[in-house]
């Protein structure tokens, strides 16, 4: 039986692979990405000289350096011999030098190019599990720790493990960081919509996850987790303990795994917030591991790090029976194992210089440098929005993200209806053109229908940021103008 | 509605999961990992000294040591401060340094710490497809290549693009490397089993293709692509020029995507045999762009690099329309972009040192002496299977595993069947627990029905050899005589 069609079409292909959508690097970063070749080929020919990217969490794309110590301990593990050379004591320093000889020795023959355990290097899960002790004042047992090379493949393998069907959901917030909504389209199952309150400052509220919960469950919806991004991807709030406590409960009682999205746990700028981990929750609440079941996802990616590159991350694993526990190892094994780069790199932010360190004060100065400066900068781009005719932005309590929502005129929304986009895409894709500014349309994360917002980083350059506040204030004005019903 | 019951038991979870098996990290593994534990704590209480692993490729855990250019680059990529030290000049090869500049300067701002391209850096997409341009004699397009964190999440996108529902199936050669199985069960499609014929070297038979893609459709399943492995895993064998043409034109004709698991292509041992890509084959029969879909798996693990750790490789895809390939990199996006160690690597093995470069001839004498060891193990292990009784074991062409078929006496498969095992699987537990030989058995790659058969990889160091062979030769000659008919 011959074939005459392509063996491989659109319609043959897998339908949740044509359903699941990945705004954050969709058609607006293709856009700006010919934008940016035509820069290069042809200088001048458009209205602005550079295109400034506010639309991923990629710092170090965007000119943050890299932490000292972290790079050190890299190279020294990427290259051993060093460690034999006289010079070496010259050029590292000497905590650098003890520490790469102290994991060197975790790997069995020194091997950093061998596949390790599939869970990660047992070593370096012992320095994890008594980094999250330190931080959280709780046991953590290195065997509940999985490397995973960034959070992603962490999220990808729980979905993985929790959706047998459509009939399957997860609660996810709206907006949220489109990876849920991606992976939950990937492995078939149902996004199950909580909206966060955008006039308490993106509140996470328990009447609201009841009332989502309750519908689903008349539609034959089994719930199977519960995902909080804390702090809030792409909404920046920072969730109180006592918001924490009632999520715990909640989760305990109607069954639900916590799918705890962590990785901006060192992403805070409000002072009177701070950030605490549900495992600590839990604990602190007298659960232990059989009354919650509990994943924490940890990445490299994020904090003051931004190491997006290396791929790096963890998920400590609490509160599944151990049966349970093998499946996913055995997941985590048709995978090998995470990248030994990554998987240093997770130790390494998991316990960072100490005093007495010779590394200290500069680790000290580099990771304070940014995270000031990251507090400045969302300070400043809030106070600019919020000065825009029609805008409004809660503050970035946490993470790396502004979501300002923009009440747009009528005519621009038929504007948007006529070429065929979402309202806040069109603006999105109008504000690239004209300045060159990148964000990511609030439609891509989700909001409550009829309001619209875009998700704008703080992670520019802090000498950038006048520019991007001077180009997007007058492009706003201009449009506003243009479309004022 | 509050649960009693555990929200997560092994019958909750998705059933894909539950029937997907994976030997290679399997049941043996974790013997052996319970032994080496006693050893530790209880020298002298077990009958061996130490464990042997033969059972999984990973050649660096077994003493390798990685190619000096290749981590020179790695560290100073890792930590590009050093290039502006004086003393970096002592400690690193010329070309090292040039090499990372050239890296680094491909690298948007020099951010080795950035997420990159989905489908990876694109001045390393330009150094892989001269790569591959070299190696083939056929140009390469670097937008046809997808970096991956080694080549298995590379698999596994192929199989969430194409596996629809367990109606679609995808053709897998037996015995096969279970990554595969895993994958195909964990998308919930269907394996469709062709043998390779052991008693012609593992052939890779037209009329058996034929055979059984002709038997799958009559029950109804769609099948959507050919898997080949070549060099094969576990089997050894590499595939003549004249096959390769006979497989890309049954492809062809019957509209399959020819998935080419080439990750071994660095090893082949035969002096009578030589590596040739299908994508080579496929160009030199004329057959372009729009005839044959076909991805190939390149990896870092393999070849005498080794570099398993680093979880580094790439796809190249080519033959699938545009709006294909669009859906490809979406799925991509989801995950972010590979570890960019791991991609710095895979341009690498794609582009060695060359003739004239101060590594040359130490890279040249590693890799050699890498590969021409290999060959002398591969030999020296196949003849000791064949002295065996009842054992015959085909040469390895390729690769870095021989695939020995075992007869064994029916009072042994009873004393299997009576431990709940596969046959091979009892010998290979008996094996480990008596001699501390680990090797995996031939039941987890799938084999001909009432056939028996364990993979031992060639990886243990040349000194461990003997003892391997003096082992095994002995407990093989007592289990015989303990069961014999």
């Amino acid at each position: 039986m011959a074939n005459s069609k392509p063996p491989v079409t659109l319609e043959s292909l897998n339908p949740k692979v044509l359903e699941c959508e990945y705004a954050v690097r969709g058609e607006i970063v293709s856009v700006a990405q010919k934008l940016q070749q035509d820069l290069q080929t042809n200088p001048g020919s458009l209205p602005f000289q550079e295109i400034l990217y506010c639309n991923i969490g990629n710092p170090q794309s965007l000119g943050q350096k890299p932490i000292t110590f972290f790079r050190e301990v890299l190279a020294l593990c990427d290259h051993p011999a060093l460690l034999d050379k006289r010079e070496t004591n010259n050029l590292f320093s000497a905590d650098s030098i003890k520490r790469a000889l102290m994991i060197l020795d975790q790997m069995p023959g020194r091997a950093t190019g061998a596949y390790s355990h599939s869970q990660g290097i047992k070593g370096l899960r012992d320095t994890i599990a008594a980094g999250i002790e330190a931080r959280d004042g709780f046991p953590a047992d290195p065997n509940d720790i999985f490397l995973t090379d960034g959070a992603s493949p962490g999220v990808h393998m729980m979905m993985q493990l929790l959706i047998r069907s459509e009939n399957d959901g997860i609660l996810c917030p709206i907006p949220q960081y489109p990876l849920y909504s991606a992976s939950i389209a990937l492995h078939g199952g149902t996004l199950v919509r909580y909206y966060l309150n955008e006039a308490t400052g993106w509140g996470l509220e328990i009447s609201e996850l009841k009332r989502q919960l309750e519908a689903a469950r008349q539609k034959g919806i089994v719930v199977r987790a519960l995902v909080v991004i804390n702090p809030g991807n792409p909404t920046g709030q920072v969730l109180a303990e006592e918001n924490q406590r009632q999520i715990v409960d909640f989760c305990k009682k109607e069954g639900l795994v916590l799918l705890a999205d962590e990785v901006y746990q060192d992403n805070v700028y409000a002072p009177d917030k701070k950030f605490h981990s549900f495992k600590k929750i839990c604990r602190s609440m007298g659960y232990g591991d059989k009354n919650v079941p509990l994943v924490s996802f940890q990445s490299v990616s994020k904090g003051y790090h931004g190491e997006c590159g290396k791929r790096g991350g963890y998920m400590e694993v609490t509160g599944f029976g151990f049966e349970v526990r093998e499946q996913f190892y055995k997941v985590a094994s048709v995978n090998l194992c995470a990248n030994i780069s990554g998987q240093i790199l997770a130790s390494l932010v998991m316990s960072p210089p100490k005093v007495g360190d010779e590394s200290y004060d500069a680790y000290l100065s580099e990771r304070d440098g940014i995270l000031e400066s990251l507090a400045r900068r969302a300070k400043t781009l809030e106070d600019a929005f919020n000065s825009l005719e029609g805008v409004t932005c809660n503050k970035a309590e946490g993470a790396m993200y502004l979501f300002p929502q923009i009440i747009l005129p009528k005519k621009a929304i038929k504007a948007a209806e006529e070429a065929k986009k979402a309202a806040d895409a069109y603006y999105a894709i109008c504000l690239l053109n004209a300045t060159g500014v990148v964000v990511v349309p609030g439609s891509g994360f989700g909001q409550v229908p009829g309001t619209w917002h875009f998700r704008c980083t703080i992670l520019p350059h802090e000498n950038k940021i006048p520019a991007i506040i001077s180009r997007l204030t007058n492009f706003h004005t201009k449009f506003m103008d243009e479309f004022r019903d």
